[in-house]
């Protein structure tokens, strides 16, 4: 009896633990209008046009985000969703990055691709995506994409739980901005000179 | 001098009227891990391979949503975020529908689609999209979208900025249900016979 | 030992599956003053009188909806709460409709009322109440009330939980816009011309 | 011209600082059902009787609040709105208090009634209210209601912002607890004496 | 078996009354600048040197509060956070008071303090604490902190959960404004005299 | 006349864009209790002493942090507020993390500290601060703290607006997880023998 009870204790502890806010706050209108429109507020200030152009376009020959979010679509604001379609040749990278305001939500349209987060205790989770596999990035921890194959490009499209999701680069924030050497090589448990030779290969 | 000023108080007025929250909360935690778990938490949980069967099954004959919500999906819960898959033989429309918890935010991936919503002054707002366009439909209004052409289908991806949007289907909630036949027939300004066609109609 | 077990687990995880956010957001201030206020800052910004017309005026002869919202009662910016006075003459009905932003809590003050809502699973929840009694209409769900008594009027009061709930007619959102009469066809499963006659008895 | 620039500029700024969130956040569900339900789940679940026995009941002969929140009432849970009915005697006060969780929305019913708040800044903000008004009182403000008439009873009805708003009686947290005399002759300046005149009024 | 499992539904049926949200919204963009600031955005806009005054000054002989909150350090608008010191002489008093916008986490640097807050069934929670010693007092509710020490001051910082906390001081909200005599004497029980007494002292 | 409205139109545009929530959501009850207590509920349960064993203790020989989070102290649960206090022995530096749940706002016990943080337009702010300074790092973005004196060590006290901040360590993220060596290699655009010197300095 007692085992019984104390492992149902225990769920019940950790559901406390665990459970916590995962809703979206609403907004006190149908829609933000800006305060300047160019012309009426019709069909066209709901629609986003600017992917168009990706369509027929060549693929590009470096990783490549194009974004849909409040900067680019100014009818988001206070509707707490975005896109970004992302772009990865064959052997490209999106280098570890954080956002700081929305989880993402990972849609594989064409190729492979691996991906990976790390959690707050410093744990990894990993995947190998194939074609329709969705893969979700839990809000603000570091994570990467990774096209590895050597011929087949991928095609992803990312949503996000904000208008404005944000994006924090690890190589440029750390590596391209002028932190302190010193102490980017404590922090790094090494020496000066392997710094500055991150920072000059990032800075070109 | 005056008028300008007063344009500039207009404005600011506005300003405050329309402005509202527009984030979305965090969760006290990376993730959420349900209470009883299938196997070791790892990749695996935060991936999603429900659409793979998509990818290269024939196009269906009716309209046909797929989701990628909290209930498909559990790793969503807390994110924020979710997807659905809608497909649109040619002819067909997904019929007016409120999401109760989460605008919509549309990428028309093939064909053409006919979109529209209706906002709380009763104003239709319609596009006609293109490949590659994104529309997004406000939180908790009024919105379908048709696919008007007689020979094309049309794919689009639609994400949603809560891991249960909800969806109220207008003809099933109103006329698929046991709503008293005169409420109904004094709410549509029609008779009992009308509401008992539609009724007979959408049972079937 | 296992049934005890499993039934625990199951009410655990039911908890966490329904359990979620159900508060409110603080404002940063005490109150929200509009930018252009006339007259000084005192009691009477905070006091709605609008509803003083109602108090010995005649019975409405068809139903009537006064609202005390953000809109009438600027004071309410930032407070998430407002209020409606509902009318019901003999045999009226307030159309199926939903608030996009907030749940409504009705409190019926004279006579009876039969009310309703549909939720997500297209599941009726149906109600006769009677005078004192209190209903409570989910947010963002289709909902409706009827006084089916010949002859004895009702009056409700009702409260929503934001300052600007919002309302979504049915009938006008679907049925009194230039909605494509095909595509309704389509959603209604019926024929062109029944959408035209439904059409044509709601734009009188 | 450097005046009106002045002039917009503070009232830009002072938007700015007002500006705040309004809103009020989603749940993840329709409705939140409690793990263990008497009885089926139908429209008695949403719908509250308890006050049924006020309606025909003799008026009560001291100040009485009659609560409608989420432990009266479970299908609160999640919706954000509840009600209280208060009723005033002649010559009746309700005490200074605060509702640490929710603004209140009082609509007086019946009588007259003299109301007030207090905001952070120590400003009283004071009206009397006649039959059909409505004051709203912001959240977590210290505020009363007081019946003055001799002879007339007020009846209102007051809604709040959240299924649980709480309630702080300063009379009963400040003087009917075991809170230090002396602390509270330091923190009133009085002395002792006074301090422990009115603990034993309120203790009886 | 009975007693296990109605023990176990309790502490279900518990997790879920008491389960909340417990989280921050995020805000939609790093940080908010003003739109009149006074020289360029850099890293003093993020910089509070108005406790530096503090450092080596001698310690005040009355109860002092310093404040490092929205309107002292514009930097915290949207941080949701912010601080304030707190000096206590010998023998002296934080009279009680609520925070409507924040909880409130003290950290004891110096001295000893007694402290206690009442909960919303008007339970008082106290406790002596000692030198590094934390204590929270929950948001809204009515606290205060003691120096009951006769030789020894106190020196104690607070975090807020909010850049706004506000404070609502009891003395002063209740009897240092206007708030009718009459209706002070009914809501404290006493009478008319011993409210005038106290009025009197804190109006010094 | 055209500039100043130009001007005008440009600042309310901005007050838009910048305007967000900044406010911290209510819990449901006055404070959250686990389910499984350890005696009694009184002000033992709002009470950390875990910092007591810091104020005599030597001062530690490389960075430490010191944790009032609400796994420490779980009455934090739904206040949204916690503690850590820093120290920095002479030239250590708290290495480059984000907090995804949190800003951080660091007050300057004892010492001198040189701090910053990076946005996400890749723009780095940095301060050098002395004793009593407060600094705030806005929420989720990459920010650092370096103790350059070569004598004389630095100790802070950090609160955040949430109970659980989180804390992701871009050293221990990035370069002491599996995370592939090839795709490092090209995210910071260098080789994959640097990639493994740095692991293999973090992973000592």
């Amino acid at each position: 009896m007692a085992s019984t009870k104390n492992f149902v204790l225990l769920l019940v502890s950790c559901a406390t633990l665990q459970i916590s806010i995962a809703g979206d706050p609403d907004i006190l209108s149908d829609f933000i209008v800006p305060p300047v429109l160019k012309g009426p507020l019709d069909g066209n200030f709901f629609t986003f046009t600017g992917m168009r152009a990706l369509v027929n376009a060549p693929f590009p020959t470096t990783f490549k985000v194009t974004k849909a979010a409040m900067a680019e679509f100014p009818a988001l604001n206070g509707q707490s969703v975005s896109y970004a379609v992302l772009q990865f040749p064959n052997s490209t990278v999106n280098p570890p990055h954080t956002h700081p305001r929305a989880s993402e939500l990972l849609f594989l349209l064409m190729g492979s691709l691996e991906v990976g987060f790390v959690d707050t205790t410093n744990k990894l989770f990993t995947q190998t995506l194939q074609q329709g596999d969705i893969f979700v990035f839990p809000k603000g921890l570091v994570h990467f994409q990774f096209n590895r194959d050597a011929n087949i490009p991928a095609l992803a499209l990312s949503a996000f739980g904000s208008a404005n999701a944000g994006t924090v680069s690890v190589p440029n924030s750390v590596f391209n901005t002028t932190i302190d050497d010193q102490a980017l090589a404590l922090s790094f448990k090494t020496d000066v000179a392997t710094i500055q030779k991150i920072k000059s290969g990032l800075s070109g």
